[in-house]
């Protein structure tokens, strides 16, 4: 049997066993421990081979995928998962992974795959409706939040720059520099980096009490830099930070932005999706006005990783950035629409067909379901609020934001370092496998941290959590 | 029933029926045109749709997929699509795709993803053992050969620049340039762009007969940048340029850049593979001097579409131009190989399980089933270039590089313009869906142009596209 022309009953059979593990998978998840521990070095032993010449059969790889792969892996789908901001994925969606290989079209313009092209139209058309961002904004699915931030910055650095900065270098564009608050994600600045601006160059913002950007030194800093030469282009405004989940206020960012020129982007990678719930959708009420925006349908959207989104209020801004011409490109015999190609858009050529299973996701489930899962998570993370502030042995360090909890293990008349114990706590907590915290840094003071983007968390799994954090302790001593 | 949380018998009614359609697709590729001609208006007539709020039946979306998305898409897996540089995929890895969408392990660190993690080493140490590259080079995948580009361009800007340009941007590094032949891929010079070097800061070196780069020429380039004050930094080869499949040779280069204290980057996107053939093994003798190599798994190992690949000889070099830290990134309760992370080696946070794919592919085929395949694949091509030269009414307009084959058809005593001609015969021989080729120019001559990449194509499937150009240009007249 030739492994790379199967036939169609071997097709069959490969795919059902995988089926079936995958099935298996999702059965037994909340049975799992959310990570077990173990080393690289053991890992690399159960892994590491020379390329290997021959090839073996399936189902001892499907055993090796289970037993070792799936087996020592953090599973983001955990009902009990909270750390960093992840989503579960959707059962529907890793099948329509499967259907999205088989076709495997790359996605770099309407020549290469029409029905693609269109397709990924339609679904960024569903994520302006969404935020509720202008119908003539222009967008593509790149892979991830950070892409979807340097892609924004991209078109900004461009927009703002004296002369063509694509074509000459920022060399020529004098001493560009962008703002975010203290809480902003550490892609902005990674992207400055990238784009030749420098990351000293990405102004840190202090934050409000409730880690909102501060409007009065935000005006503070760009005087500075305007008097000191500088050349302030871009204000980045956090819709729901990494950490505590804190808003920036869209409407005034976007006054600031417009009395000094300065390109607005709303990174809402994290809380754009809060947009769903009726209750969040007056903190969107001005994103009409920002330049571009950065969603992950990865994140909030329970899309498995990997769909990240940029979209632009005026698409040509992102041309001037990205457009490039060269004779293999050029679309021979096709205009208007069908010359179309996401390449004078966003950093990359070759694209995987990321739309299928954003459209599979919302036409299978259908939006409403989407917003429920969306005031589920953000009534979890209410509740775990009030159940810490009633505790008595936990403080909250911030207040809840969106879907995401940070606060701290407190017990009465602890005279330690807090900071110390609840990194040992946190530690203990993630070997235990109940369940699964990260960590922020609040005020200087180091918090458990929870985002709750999952589906099948319920506020069981919140009291679990808040035992766990017990248990954690319990067992340092 | 909970779309979001199926019970297993559902997720196994789903997966089969989703199992049943890829198998039926590939069984029938062989008698689907390649494509099917359209426009975008009718595309979106049938996609276009407000925001779903309901669900709908999975068969629904099914019959969707297969009479809208598939009918209307372009077959990279037929075995007569010789457009651009495409891999077919490979049943194994579409099953693939599913399990590694079902575990939706975000593979950031080592942290966030153990097992997929070491994998992901394990794999890119394969990629070193196909190559020859050294054995304590690092690398990572990233989503196709543009970002891998991108990604050593930006290890080359830190590594040659004066000073800390990640931290302190472009603008204080002087005028840096770098060199790639005329051939090379336009997402060497997007890259400079968007670098902050400036896509007019990349030198177009001439090609000499065989489209290599002509080091005469590259002298003179560099001597007269740096008589100008430029500060030349990176020299690209072209392992396999897109339009004819030159190779540079990378001996020559690696010499030069060492006189001139350039980076070495190997564009080796599309030939990287050909090392799987002992043939083309000289080709690659001095691979090992590159500081770079980008090559994509996606292409010519046969991996579905979203996975390309940068090695860094020097993983220190990658690290000082990506790395960064922030709280919620810090590795908390551990250290050395467990405290590994990605995102210091390349741009990307967030990153799909790339490797899974990839290990299942080699480990389930073998690599010497993969070798095999690439020299049939050369074997078509130089076959094809046989026929051309003994047809009477085509001529080749460059010799055939690696599988790539670049001709046109010439009828005798064809007095009009044959650029013309050429560029309809090729959207007629596209829009009759027998076979498929694109576009190059040679020396300033409209070549059509295949590239074959598929382990289905045959021999016959060589003649039947030579017939198949022959009946386009009766068409047309």
């Amino acid at each position: 049997m030739d492994k790379l022309i199967l036939p169609p009953e071997e097709i069959r059979s490969l795919g059902r066993a995988a089926v079936e593990q995958i099935a298996a998978y999702y059965d037994t998840l909340d049975e799992r421990p959310v990570l077990i521990p173990t080393t690289s070095r053991a890992l690399r032993d159960l892994l590491d081979e020379p390329l290997p010449q021959n090839g073996m059969d399936f189902d001892t790889l499907l055993r090796i995928l289970d037993e070792v792969i799936a087996r020592y892996s953090r599973h983001s789908a955990h009902p009990r998962f909270f750390g960093y901001i992840s989503s579960p994925g959707t059962p529907v969606t890793s099948v329509g992974a499967m259907l999205a290989a088989a076709l495997n079209i790359n996605v770099t313009c309407w020549r290469s795959g029409p029905a693609a092209t269109d397709l990924e139209h339609v679904t960024i058309d569903w994520m302006k409706q969404i935020l509720g961002y202008p119908a003539q904004a222009g967008g593509l699915l790149v892979s991830g939040g950070s892409m979807a931030n340097f892609a924004a910055l991209a078109a900004a650095r461009s927009a703002k720059a004296t002369g063509n900065v694509v074509r000459d270098g920022v060399a020529a564009a004098g001493r560009m520099c962008a703002y975010v608050s203290s809480a902003g994600h550490f892609s902005i600045s990674k992207a400055a980096g990238m784009l030749g601006i420098g990351e000293a160059n990405v102004r840190s913002v202090p934050t409000n009490a409730q880690m909102q950007i501060d409007l009065t030194a935000l005006e503070r800093l760009v005087q500075q830099d305007l008097a000191a030469g500088y050349r302030p282009f871009c204000l980045v405004a956090n819709a729901g930070t990494t950490a505590t989940g804190a808003f920036d206020p869209i409407g005034e960012l976007a006054e600031f932005a417009r009395r000094h020129q300065l390109w607005l982007h709303v990174d809402a990678a994290y809380g754009g999706f809060a947009a769903l719930a009726p209750a969040m959708r007056p903190l969107f009420a001005h994103i009409a006005e920002a330049d571009s925006v950065a969603l992950d349908p990865h994140k909030w959207l329970y899309l498995p990783v990997g769909c990240g989104c940029v979209l632009y209020r005026d698409p040509a801004t992102a041309h001037a950035a990205f457009s490039h011409a060269a004779d293999y490109t050029r679309a021979i015999g096709l205009e208007r629409d069908e010359a179309f190609a996401f390449w004078d858009y966003g950093p990359e050529l070759s694209r995987p067909f990321r739309a299928l299973d954003l459209w599979l996701l919302v036409k299978y489930v259908g939006a409403a379901r989407l917003a429920q899962a969306v005031e589920q998570n953000l009534d979890c993370a209410r509740y775990f609020g009030e159940l810490v502030e009633a505790s008595g042995d936990c403080e909250l360090l911030a207040p809840v934001g969106l879907s995401i909890f940070c606060f701290r293990y407190a017990p009465r008349g602890y005279t330690g370092d807090l900071n110390a114990l609840n990194e040992r706590i946190l530690v203990k907590l993630q070997r235990a496998g109940s369940s699964y915290l990260s960590n922020a840094m609040v005020h200087g003071k180091f918090a458990l941290r929870g985002c709750v983007l999952n589906y099948r968390t319920t506020r069981r799994d919140m009291e679990v959590l808040l035992e766990d954090v017990r248990r954690a302790y319990l067992d340092l001593t």
